[in-house]
């Protein structure tokens, strides 16, 4: 394996083509990367591993496994108000992949759709490892991030607004198309949204221009990979405060249109990997970030009482039997 | 998963106990870590994964594992130069430990194991991940690095003396005796050499300390950890150099006392794991580095020639049939 190995990280993950960032000393091919962190920063770091089966199904393209990949990792760094920097990667191949001509081809897409996302966002790889085994990625991606203004999850006060930067649910219908499970979620929908939903899925955006904009502003932040409930209920829970939402102002995506109400709701509300952010802001702030952002929207309110409440159009409570909701409710 | 993956951290990884180091601003806990680096330093960086049956045998009790997942990574900082500062974990476990009791007894022995060998180096983790799936550990650590001096793998020049820092082949001893194979390469020894051997395999000694001590005067080093003729083709190929290798002065583990001597060379530079460091050095600087250091063994030298020539007592060149060699030779 040793010489294997190493061909394999030269042959695919050494790409000339790659960003070159001034603040790297020494990247791939030695014991260690070696970087000279900018003096005016802090560095932000994030570790996330996909597991083939586990966070994808087994049937991902290796341009959708990498890009998600990578993706989920700069939507961590889009939480915090960090700009990308440097990632390495652990790319665990089963031995098939490393005998048989597909193991190139399956190579070539997953580098090409990994540095093709980095380089959008000035990101440069400095170092890996390669190892046999069942198909795992673990992407640790590092950022700067501003000595004041990082977004924790800790920062949120009562009477802060709630907002997402985004319709949520597509990932969740997107997952039931991968899986061919739920039927009744998409059969409605037309090619199109099934595209959409699919994408969701794969191709995650991470809001790191978003995240750069709010660090100065927003009170705590996180992304949403578990689902709002859960995730809301971290805010709420790092932050010693409670959360009224309110279920009619939340953006669904349109790939929900086969649902019921209540349905969407919980879609919306639970579905894991939609990738947006959440974020808690002071009203009086809401105004000029409403106008450089339409897109985002204000779902609920931060409230001195513990708990989270989902309140519909007629403030009357709903409730739901998620594993989140019972967590934080 | 959220919920127990979030317990999970909670309760095994947010250790009180831990090293807390000043340089650290934002822990366990949120999207990103946030670290503030020192200024005058510039940071070394590594990522290694390491795969139950791939790099260590099924049977490996948890706190093997975790002593030797960090291990490896500290062993790349020590090959640098490094001064240890901070590392993520990423930890897959198989479903059933997620549900049964022993999952908690392997997460607190795999944990105390961690931390203990962390705080030996004023190492603190700052952040992590816990997936399901086949068992596995990626952990990624940065560490400080001198900005004039820090060891590459390029540095080599011809006239240098190669010098490992131990004895090698206990390593490989080690998994014969683990995986039961081989008998005859054990079978000799003494229960203490066979600890010894089983210790190696298990329980490697990063050289951080002695990393430290030669980066300001080594031209080349890396730690050894696919085997001496392997590892050292990496800096002859970086260094674009070539070495004779004076096999009488290999220092040879006690626990190879079983074996011929042709046998006993061939584990000794073929073995993995054995995580010494190799180097290189000027002539004029190694009686110093001796005289501090008496474990430190010149094994070779740098030549302008290419290729790797493996010498006996009368001159002979060696022929070895191994992959490393076949590489580089």
């Amino acid at each position: 394996m040793p010489g294997s190995e190493f061909q394999l990280i030269q042959s695919f993950f050494a790409d000339p083509e790659q960003v070159t960032r001034p603040d790297l000393v020494l990247g791939i091919g030695d014991d260690c990367a070696i970087v000279a962190p900018r003096e005016q920063s802090n560095l932000a770091i994030s570790i996330d591993t996909l597991i083939s089966g586990v966070h994808f199904p087994h049937n991902t393209t290796p341009d959708a496994i990498a890009y998600k990949a990578l993706a989920v990792n700069l939507s961590d760094l889009a939480a915090m108000g960090a700009e990308p920097a440097w990632f390495t990667l652990s790319l665990t191949l089963p031995e098939v992949m490393y005998n048989d001509r597909p193991r190139e081809q399956w190579l070539k897409q997953f580098s090409q759709s990994l540095f093709s996302l980095a380089s959008e966002h000035n990101l440069q790889l400095i170092g890996g490892d390669t190892t046999r085994g069942p198909l795992a990625i673990t992407i640790q991606i590092s950022g700067y991030v501003s000595k004041e203004n990082a977004m924790k999850r800790s920062g949120a006060k009562p009477g802060d607004l709630i907002i997402v930067t985004g319709a949520l649910g597509a990932a969740a219908i997107g997952l039931d198309i991968a899986l061919e499970q739920n039927e009744e979620h998409y059969t409605c929908l037309s090619e199109q949204h099934k595209q959409e939903a699919f994408r969701a899925l794969n191709y995650p955006q991470a809001k790191i221009k978003e995240g750069l904009r709010l660090q100065s502003i927003a009170h705590s932040a996180l992304d949403l990979s578990d689902g709002l409930v859960s995730d809301l209920g971290h805010i709420l829970t790092a932050s010693d405060v409670g959360a009224k939402l309110f279920l009619e102002q939340i953006p669904l995506s349109d790939t929900l249109v086969c649902l019921n109400k209540k349905k969407a709701w919980e879609t919306a509300l639970t579905g894991g990997d939609d990738y947006e952010l959440c974020f808690t802001l002071a009203e009086e702030n809401w105004s000029s970030v409403k106008q450089e952002h339409p897109e985002f929207t204000v779902i609920g309110v931060i409230t001195a009482q513990k708990g989270l409440r989902l309140l519909d159009a007629d403030g009357e409570e709903l409730k739901m039997h998620t594993r989140g909701y019972d967590h934080f409710g």
